[in-house]
Parts: C-alpha cells; structure tokens; sequence
C-alpha cells in the first residue's frame, strides 16, 4: 500500500489508441500538502472524450502532456487530509484520474453522501454524464410535448439519460445503439419508444422513418458519421441539434467527409450546436437537483458497466470504441472502508 | 396597355436553369375585385431564392407550381382601386412577382413613401434583402465590439449590408466576393476592414488567416461549398454561423459532399443556423425604424443593379447565378408617373 500507480501518456495515438499510447508508472505515495488530501482511488471514470484529449489537436479540452498522467473523473476515499473540511474515510469525487492514489487539491473535490445514492453514480447519472444529457437536451434541444427526439449512441452513459429526460418532457424518445441486448434495454427498461441497430438494420433510413413517423425535432448527436447523415435526413422545420459526442470520427486518420449539412439546416430553419457541459458550470446545482430527484423517484434509471481491477483501465478505456458498453463505462479499483 | 404579360414556371429546372425554364404568358388586363387594386409593375426584384422555389423538393418556401407566375418581391403604381385605403397613384409594395400587372390583393400591400428613400429600397434594404441581413446578423450572428464577422456574397445584397452593420456594432467586417471590382467597391465605399476574391485567391484560407488575425466569430453564410469549408476551419470558441443561403450550391444536380462539420462545431462550442426572414415578421417594425436610421443617416449605404425592360427579366435573374452582380438586382419594368 505503499506504492502509487499511475497511468501517463505514452505516446499520441495516429487512429485508434492501444496500449502502447500508455505507460505505468510506480512512485512512492504521495503526502498531501496544506489544501490538500491523500485519496485513494475506488473507482475512475473512462470517457470517449478523453481520446481527443491523447491528441495534440485543438479540441474543447486541453490536451494531455506526454508523460502526463490521464486525468479522468474518479471516486476516492480520505485517507491523510491537511484541510480540516476533509476527513479520512470520507468519500469524495474528483478529477485525478486514472491512479491509485492522489494528493488532491481539496479545492478540485467534492464530497459525495453514499446515502443519497450509490457513490458510483456521481461518476455518471448525478456527475458529468448526467449533467451533459441533462444541458445538452433542455438547454439546446428544448424538447416539447409530443416532439420526437432521436439520440445515438443511446446506450451510452449520456444517451441513455437523454431519452429518459426526453421522456418525462412528453417527447417521443428514438435511440439508436449497436446491439439488440442493448435495445431491449432502452425499450423494455428505460421506456424508450422505439430503437434501432445501426450495425444490423439494412436500411438506416427506413427504420428511422418507421420509428420517428413524424420526423425528427431534436436530434441529440453523440457519435456522428452516416448515422447522423440519416438521422439529420428527416429533421422538421425549426429542429435543434445538440452536438454532443462524435466518437464514430475520434479515431478517424483523414478528415470526415460526408454530405454538407447547411442546406439541411437552411430549409429547415435549424440549429444545431456543438456544447461543453462546462460551459453550464453556475447551473450545476440546480441540474443536480432535478437529476437526484429523477434518480430517487426512479424516474431515470442508469446503468453501469463496472471493470474490475485498476490493471484492466486502458482495456476499459479502449473498449468504448468497440461499442460494446451498456451505459457508464467505470473501473473499480479499491473496496470503499468503513 | 390593354394586355398584361406574365413569365410563369414553364418546366422545372436539373441543374442550372436556363429560358426553356419558363414561358411568357399575355392576357387581358385583371379587374380588381372588391379588397384588391390593380397594380402597375414599376421594378420587379429577381433573388437567388426563386432558384429554390423552382425545384419541387422540400425547402423554407412554397414550390411554384408549373403554370404559376413567378412570384417575388415588387413595387408598383396603383391604377384603380376596389380598397378606400389604396388610391390611384400610390406606390406600394408587394409580391405579385413577374408581371406587368396584377390585381393584388390589398392585405399583401404596403405603402412606399417615395419621399423618405428612393422607392428601390423598399425592395432591398428597406426590403427583404436588408431584413434578411438585420435578423440573420443580430439575432443569430450577435457580433460583439472587437469580434470579426466574416461574409460571404458579400458583395450581394444581403452581404453588403451584413457587413455595415457589422462596422456599426464595433466589429472587424471582412466580405467575400468573386471580383475585385466589387472588394473595392467593399472597402472603399462600405467601410470593410478586408475583401477577398475567391476567384483569383490562389490560397484562399491563407488569404482569410491573413484577413482575420484574430479568427472568426460570426460566419453569415450566403454561398456555401468550399467557400464555406475554408471560412469554418479559422472559427473560434463559440462562433455563430447564420445560415442565409447556399447559392454555390443551388444548382447541383449531384448531393453537395464536403467535409462534415460537427466536430469543428463541437470542439468550438459554435452554432450554426439556418434562418428565414420570415419567422421575424413580428419584429419587423423595429428592424425598419433601425434600417431607416441608417440609411438616412448615411451609415449604411447600398448598391443596386437596374436592367432595364420587362422582357430582360430571366436573363437577369439567370445573371445572378454567374456572380456578376453588385448590390440588390432589379428590373425596372416601367416609370413612376406623378
């Protein structure tokens, strides 16, 4: 217990990352300093944002040093704390990232209550996920009763939350995902109106025609490429596009060509946006207000895909790419004490 | 002057339409009815989005039947009157389009006082044309003091006086256009900061990074195409992109591919929208009052192109589309009489 482990960049990936972007370091633990608090790590958080950010490339993150360690969100517990608002055991959320064990600024933590709600969801449903369904899809796609919205990777960690909110606003939830499992779930599970597979459907177009019988009014964009192509084919007149996610291109080597949207959103007096869901940071708490009550009222429900084993992260992380997560992708990595 | 003539849709165009496009159709002089006046054509306005009026696929606005007369934007003299309001002499503007004469009915009507601008404006930046460019600009573009708004078509009627309300709200302003003629008739007459001739640019995004130092925050898109693709790579965080017309595009027979331009949206935090004068019918009042003010005030100043004959109607509405014209492009169809 003596011993860090951290996980740094290694190299920037040309396409799809492997393990050779990476490297493990082992460093004594770390002392937390005034302000600071030693954690240990109980579950980190892999993100398909966070491959931008292996990139040099301009994106919406800052991208992260060779050699730098891959920050991510992540739950800790308290173990030495030099600022007398943290105390060992408590538990608390953070951005430190994928290691074992951190001095953290308590200034970057925030506690978490493990009686509010299972502690992982504040990785997920009541963290960043959440939050970004949640901004993306009021803020910009401003669904109505009775609209339709469609959302790709639907089965992911946003999209899922996405139709859910879409549902309690009386709109007609359509997701799109890559597996039939998957589907049931959305369906059976979360009360989405319809899904399709984009993997297995012949006809993209057709079984979105059959599932949006009234076109499309917000369309809520987390994976790009030909699924939005199609999706974007059947959008109405004034509907709104949340840019979200575009993990179809992350790991594209030439530039993403594909039909030019601006006629689309011309004849139709569309909007569509690109969003960072920090740009929404003052309406946080009012957003984490309304998805606890959603959570507690089983209104929206979530699903996690728990890795075990701090040693399996940069599979966990290279996974998302192969679309095979249901929901927040975490890896757990120590037992939460008492 | 017993006979009205009229040029109709003849048959709908592939590609660039040509005269065989459309059919002249002459007949006996209408009888207003009770609410109508009977209108005499003084100037008539050709505009790029009769183009897409001419095609049968879905767009913002009505498809024209074939047979039917070419609607658009003109002004005209009052004969007789069958509505105590409209009296034999008065100027008024409406949309009875390509004709000599028309019975029009008094509620698509609005008076032209020939005493507060030349009666031209009223079709163009007193019009439609300037509207379209008050609305797109500020309510979607919102250029800030120091930000730079780029346009192109800039030397059409839209764009010029995009552009000098851009000057008016603290912004750099740069124009796009296809001939030199008409980037100094942009700098030197309209105050533009910088114009770029996409013709004869033989690095058109290095003339732009030259022309924008600082990037682009507004993007008022009149063309669309590669014009667009270079324009859209120099965005920064949080640009606005207005969508007013795609006139590159208007005429391709195949579906426009480029590349795709979410990610850069995304990583920009941007918007893009499409938008049509239209759908601000309510706040146009305000918007005329400003454009009034400014006109009068000299601040901001307009160009027009006046063929001259009824009969040079198609030629120059074709003229449009090889890019030669500067400022708003009129037919004067017959002369004001006291």
């Amino acid at each position: 217990m003596s011993i860090n482990e951290k996980i740094l960049l290694a190299s920037r990936p040309q396409g799809m990352p492997d393990m050779s972007s990476f490297s493990l370091q082992e460093e004594p633990l770390p002392v937390p300093q005034a302000g600071e608090a030693l954690v240990r790590t109980l579950y980190l958080s892999v993100d398909p944002y966070i491959r931008g950010r292996l990139s040099e490339a301009k994106s919406y993150a800052e991208p992260y040093k060779i050699g730098e360690v891959i920050k991510s969100g992540a739950i800790g517990q308290v173990m030495e704390s030099a600022d007398p608002e943290f105390k060992p055991g408590d538990v608390v959320a953070g951005t430190w990232g994928w290691q074992r064990f951190a001095a953290a600024d308590t200034s970057t933590l925030r506690k978490v209550d493990p009686e509010l709600a299972p502690i992982t969801a504040s990785l997920g449903v009541l963290g960043m996920t959440g939050l970004t369904a949640y901004f993306g899809l009021l803020d910009i796609g401003q669904p109505k009763e009775g609209e339709t919205v469609v959302v790709s990777g639907a089965a992911g960690a946003v999209g899922m939350v996405v139709g859910q909110i879409a549902k309690l606003k009386g709109a007609r939830a359509v997701g799109i995902a890559g597996s039939d499992e998957k589907n049931t779930y959305l369906t059976e599970q979360l009360g989405f109106d319809a899904a399709i597979n984009y993997r297995t459907e012949p006809d993209l177009l057709a079984a979105l025609e059959k599932a949006c019988p009234n076109g499309v009014d917000v369309y809520f964009d987390n994976v790009g490429g030909e699924v939005s192509d199609a999706v974007l084919s059947l959008i109405n007149k004034n509907a709104r596009i949340p840019i979200c996610g575009q993990i179809a291109l992350y790991n594209l080597e030439k530039p993403d060509q594909g039909p030019r949207v601006q006629s689309t959103l011309l004849t139709n007096t569309a909007l569509m946006k690109g969003f960072l869901v920090g740009d929404y940071s003052k309406d946080y708490p009012r957003a984490m207000a309304d998805l606890a009550k959603w959570v507690a009222g089983g209104q929206i429900q979530y699903a996690e895909n728990i890795v075990d084993g701090f040693e399996n992260t940069i599979e966990a992380f290279l996974g998302l790419f192969s679309g095979d997560n249901l929901g927040k992708q975490l890896v757990k990595v120590s037992e939460l004490t008492e």
